[in-house]
């Protein structure tokens, strides 16, 4: 219930959603629906890029699917039996419908559209060299960097330029390419972010979660594994994987806040790691209170864990408004913490008087916390605890989440302490990273190869960030030549 | 949590909410933020209309007040320290712009706004005398009818002359009108709808519902009594009662479902009497089962009293989709309850051989039941079992509440077991009528003068019906002719 | 050629157009057509209402026919084989969608519709009169007072209230109205705005101007005579004449400037008249030059009639953009009179070294004049003299053209001598007002009722201007208070 | 007067208009007035894009320069002292912006923006090459194969890649290309299309014809040379002749139809030489006649040059509305020529009884001129005898003209009687080649070299057409399999 994650300016985002459908008559309108399914992992744009057997057809909007891709003459525009799809939230200043994927071209073998989530560390890097040698950009995503890879590949066949270009890139890609012979679906060889597959009567589909496969009414079949490529061509369907084998690392974050808790990730229901992260929250840092207290929504599942637990009810002390506006003119001074109160408001009848326990999912700048804890104060709460259901997030993303800069994270300039007296809580607590590898089954964090990617609250990023190391050459070489000068 | 009530095609709808403030610097921003907190109770279109001392200024928008009035030129265009505004659904085909309240006219006393929440049930007959004597309307509004009242009225001071309108008019209204002078809040004899009273500062306001109040940081100071006009001028508030006194019926459905979970009515939180309405359904129809789940969101805290009565685990088996949207193309057959599903998932995971209780606040048509009895079926639960958080709802309101029409009602059509065989559930209990009041504070439904107007579950209107009798009659008329010829 | 007359800040306006249309199966793509051929008369916005037999249609835009009314769905949803339309300049700062004409209104006879070219000089008073009785009105138009009229009438037929109504308003009005049973067409008593009737087939169609007559293939059959109501019911056409006969006052200005040449009004050509008054002023205000120049486009026709006359050749020495822009940004202040060079571009090569004479329609504020004497100077002209085709606008219009304030009017300002100096010609001359009635086929203006309304140039109103008198009384009395006090 | 020449469906077109500026401070603004007075070259979409010394700003927009850059927030968007515009009118079905100029690239030399005015007749071979070694086309447009070729080329220079790109292209080009240092203007070495640059204070400007500086105030200078590239750089000009030396051959229908009549071309004024080619008409085709009538706007300097010559009246005949609107609904079949009309309506009163001479500029497909020459009937006329300003049309132009494929053109199916039969005139003539190369000033149309591009008249193309030749091509080998098979 009420879990899939609406936008909210103080919680990391997930970039993109992934959709592909190969082998129905009616792709575009799956592929909308699948989307919509989609759409808490992108609120920005969408587009669909549809394959009727002879020429390609792309709709890309700026906003949701829903309003874009729920019109029938949307829809009769984009026919055929296979389609991609895409959802985004931009993290660049960038909005331009340029930007907007499924990216497409056409190339010497025929069009070539893609979908991608995730996020390359040395597009920089490849794009200088490839303006270079006389290629020309049309947007300024990492994505086109691929193409561009496919399309100047000395190899002969399609896939194995499109082989060529993958690896030579590094990061996070979840990647869904149409061609006029099908589909591709591809994951990075760690697997960061996650991309499963799918059944509907004949037609193969792929999707960044489960969720989008139950909007369609398609079977679940499994994870496309890290490194591997499956292609969907006239009904076959084959699998390569043209990379050295590795451990891979998946995003421990989709756990803890971007998927839908009805997904199912690496075999786990999404609701029941949260509801156990909860439980080992209330045994980790129990607190003696009259109401567990879910800060709506994404810390719902983890609220009814913690209140299982430890025996205290569960009760809705924070409402919630469907109708979020963003930009509402604020009338006066008086009217204090206005922002939060569109969307949240006290249950004051209940709160009062009460020691309540807030649940969030995570703190990222603190700044809701901040407000949720006073909203409770001046509801007239006894007491104020606030627990959360990861560790302090710490370090940038840089592989498809936008995160802040480190320097506006709270955990990158507090310690729990610090963090406690900022949003003034009685008290303060995170869930250790220990703790988060226990509700997802493990014993702990391996020392060596640990199981997920927790680069946010462990600085340990699994790939070779070569954009990131040249912009602090250039910053270090400017400083050598302030120096000098 | 997650309790306003987004729309719902198989819900009841409450028609409109109304807010209006005097004496505040920057009237339509504060307008515009009550709206906003009253937007469950009209999707439709919004209105908010200022007097800044010297002209009226108003602006109406189809959609929500958030995408309209959240616009820095559009509060700008309102100066004033006095505004009303109203959000509305509406019931008829007739969706046009001039319908969109408040209702402005320029009578020889000055500028009259207008915003009403209620429906007037012989605003037909009325209508029609005032067109023969030279009244043009122009809208279809009932609303329009008192205002043509006013400005005909053979009194010779306005509030004489609106006196002398209320006093011809029958039916539910909750009435917040502007002057030059100020403004007037009324509400009819029975109080059948709400309205609320608060201050911030020096200004007074006035709301359907306290969470307006909230949600600008104003005090809650009392309800409107039942026939009593509250009149803001110059900084005096009067109170003046000029019908006979007798005993008030407000709608009973505001805390079954209408009314936001987090506002005050009556001195009672609707967030308790719904987890007391819970509770009392776990008393008056247990039953053996493992999980308690609310239909999202107006089902939460019904399914939180019944679980805490029962003892059987309260948990999210039913996910929501924030991102709604209600045309989309329906791919093909195979895609059954491809409605429901955008915006409602079973937990699959969760429910997988459980025996499962939903708990939902009523049944009008029935359709969505039968969807969701049968998602959960089709998620592997082993039994299921509904129940309904209000008595059967079998008769049409007349007093400002969007009811289909009786023969689509699907308790006006079966008794309970020909309903729980139409929705295929294994069990159905609604609880009873007594067990609501009960629920109120109230010993049970009294026989004679029952505490609420409870019409849609009894039959029992508070009120003469004109309209609805000058319809019954042209129509036996009508039979009789036929007989006759 | 070009001489329909678009949109210029130094022109007198006509504010309306009107067309009417009953017994054509199509009658509402009549109407968009014969609007389209009247759009010089209004450009700000139009309306078409229909009547298919049991109800009205409505559609009003702001904007040009074109762009609104030539779209099939705007067409297809105006059903019916009666229609009227109106196309609308407004004076006033009002330019809310609801005073665009059609206006309508449900009266107790059943649906009015009606469109209006004229003004009332006793609107105002009428309609305080109406309010302080109950009226409430919808519009700031004048129009609407005589729906109000109707509607309070106390006569018993619809055609006896309409007529009560005309008897009391004063002022000029071309109406068409449309009612359940048909039109009914009606010009006052001096027939000051013009108004002639035509047929295409079986179908009446009324029009301002014999232009929209022409657009649609209909045949000119007369004019509706000033005092005359004409009827259209089932098929029938019937004369009604209720006042008492007086001798007409038709405008002048539209064979001047507001009709377009290619119509008829009073039997004669406008496009020859313009000739012959061009002639005349080639005989009153000869002068020795190489070529003529015609203003576009209103200039036009009398450029040639000048040339013809004084057997100076006729020359195209400005040519006009047809794609005007209003508010383009002006980039730098050396870029002088940029605005007029949006619109007109002197012909360089064939002024340099010349002696021009340019022939305007006539001059109101002066400004483009001015503009126009620098762009040939700068162009290289040896002279530039000016000849205009009326006498000098130096009084207001108050039966619905758009003047100046007085102050405003360069005429009222100035002799002929200081309009020279004003707007740097070597030699400015207009026409005399006897010489303008010798064009029109007179002797010259009779001292005694003159045959047309020449108010603009003489002063002399054919109607009493009550709501200005009472105005000045207004005035007159503040100002007595003043001297007291 | 009136000679700009707005959209006929039955004219030729030119597909474009450029506008260039270096060294303004607010290049956008003169832009955007440049371009408006280029508006007839290219209705259906506009662009401009400035570069602010450190980044490119572009605006492109379907629909006119009035309405999308006469605004102040789009000006305000374009920031800097260089700026290219361009106006288009599309050939093909493409009508996306993507296609819409100046293109952009970010080239590895920095920003690179091109305003394009012809045809390439190799773009299609080139391409091809292209997309085979890796380049990614974002647009159908011919244009975006020259950046390619410069993105590409093995030269070390951005001045030295752009040569190498112009040496690979075949057909018309006037160019103006925008880089971070600067402009570069040039004209393909026959210089087909017209370019013409200019001053304004210390701006440099360059546009398709001269009136584009006279709007903005700037003073006309010269041409640039056919196979010349001006650069302006840091206020310095230079000029590169790449190619070797060759005769010109400017196309001869700027002057017959294209340019406005106040631009001056090759040092003559347009609007003179119409009246040239008129009188020239005159003198080869004499008529007894009443009146000479243009076909409004393009017919009428050569109207005026027949009138004066033969000493027939030059009347307005037909008058013409300003107000177009192309897709009216015709209402019934009685309706005729409703096209026509809607646009054109005679002016019945003059020409009743009379023998009128019609003079256009040009037949295209003819359909214009059989419905004037049946107004004219229906108006009465007692002869109407058509003279056209131009030899017949008779070739497809592709050099960036809009000419219907050949089947369409009258004068490829008929000769004259043939066309006279066609249209139902009582005579019709055309001026002879040498005649129209008389009134440019020659003694006729030379054998060898002839100064003009007359193609579209004489078939006699001055370029290769490799694109049309591989056309041909397929289409032999096509035929030639078909007989083996």
């Amino acid at each position: 219930m009420f879990s899939t994650n609406p936008f909210d300016d103080d919680k990391l985002r997930e970039e993109c959603g992934v959709f592909g459908v190969a082998g129905a008559d009616d792709a575009a309108a799956l592929a909308a629906l699948g989307l919509h399914a989609l759409q808490h992992r992108g609120q920005e744009a969408a587009g669909i890029c549809s394959f009727d057997g002879t020429q390609f057809h792309t709709h890309r909007a700026m906003g949701h699917v829903a309003g874009n891709f729920d019109r029938d003459d949307v829809i009769r525009a984009l026919p055929g039996s296979v389609a991609v799809g895409h959802v985004r939230y931009s993290t660049t200043g960038e909005t331009a419908l340029r930007n907007v994927q499924p990216l497409y071209a056409d190339l010497a073998s025929g069009g070539f559209s893609v979908a991608h989530n995730g996020n390359l560390s040395n597009a920089m890097r490849l794009r200088r060299d490839l303006v270079r040698a006389g290629s020309i950009f049309q947007s300024t995503s990492d994505t086109e960097t691929i193409i561009h890879l496919v399309a100047t590949s000395s190899y002969r066949t399609l896939l194995d330029k499109f082989i060529d270009a993958l690896k030579q890139v590094e990061g996070a890609y979840s990647l869904i390419c149409m061609t006029p012979e099908g589909l591709i679906a591809c994951r990075d060889p760690l697997g960061i972010r996650p991309l499963v597959m799918g059944r509907l009567g004949d037609a193969v589909i792929f999707a960044s979660e489960s969720v989008a496969l139950d909007v369609v009414g398609a079977t679940y079949e499994r994870e496309v594994d890290p490194g591997e490529l499956v292609i969907v061509q006239g009904g076959e369907v084959r699998s390569i994987r043209p990379f050295a084998p590795q451990a891979a690392r998946p995003c421990i974050f989709e756990w803890v806040y971007f998927s839908r808790p009805d997904s199912i990730a690496d075999d786990r229901s999404i609701y029941s790691v949260r509801k156990a992260i909860g439980a080992q929250l209330a045994i980790e840092d129990p607190v003696d209170a009259d109401l567990v207290i879910p800060v709506p929504d994404s810390g719902t599942p983890a609220a009814i864990g913690y209140a299982q637990q430890s025996g205290i009810p569960f009760e809705l002390g924070i409402i919630r408004s469907h109708y979020v506006g963003r930009t509402f003119i604020q009338p006066r001074d008086e009217v204090r913490h206005l922002g939060v109160k569109l969307k949240h408001n006290a249950n004051t009848a209940l709160i009062k008087g009460k020691r309540v326990v807030l649940i969030d999912d995570s703190i990222v700048r603190g700044t809701t916390s901040l407000k949720i804890v006073q909203m409770m104060r001046d509801a007239g709460a006894a007491e104020v605890h606030m627990r959360i259901a990861s560790p302090p997030t710490r370090h940038s993303c840089y592989y498809g989440v936008d995160t802040p800069e480190r320097a506006k994270l709270l955990a990158a300039k507090h310690d729990t302490k610090g963090m406690r007296d900022y949003i003034k809580a009685d008290s303060l607590a995170f869930i250790s990273i220990d703790g988060l590898y226990k509700a997802l089954g493990e014993e702990g964090r391996a020392k060596i190869r640990p199981k997920y990617c927790d680069a946010c609250f462990t600085g340990d990023y699994p790939t070779t960030l070569t954009d990131q190391d040249d912009v602090a050459a250039v910053d270090q070489f400017a400083m050598l030549e302030e120096r000098v000068s």
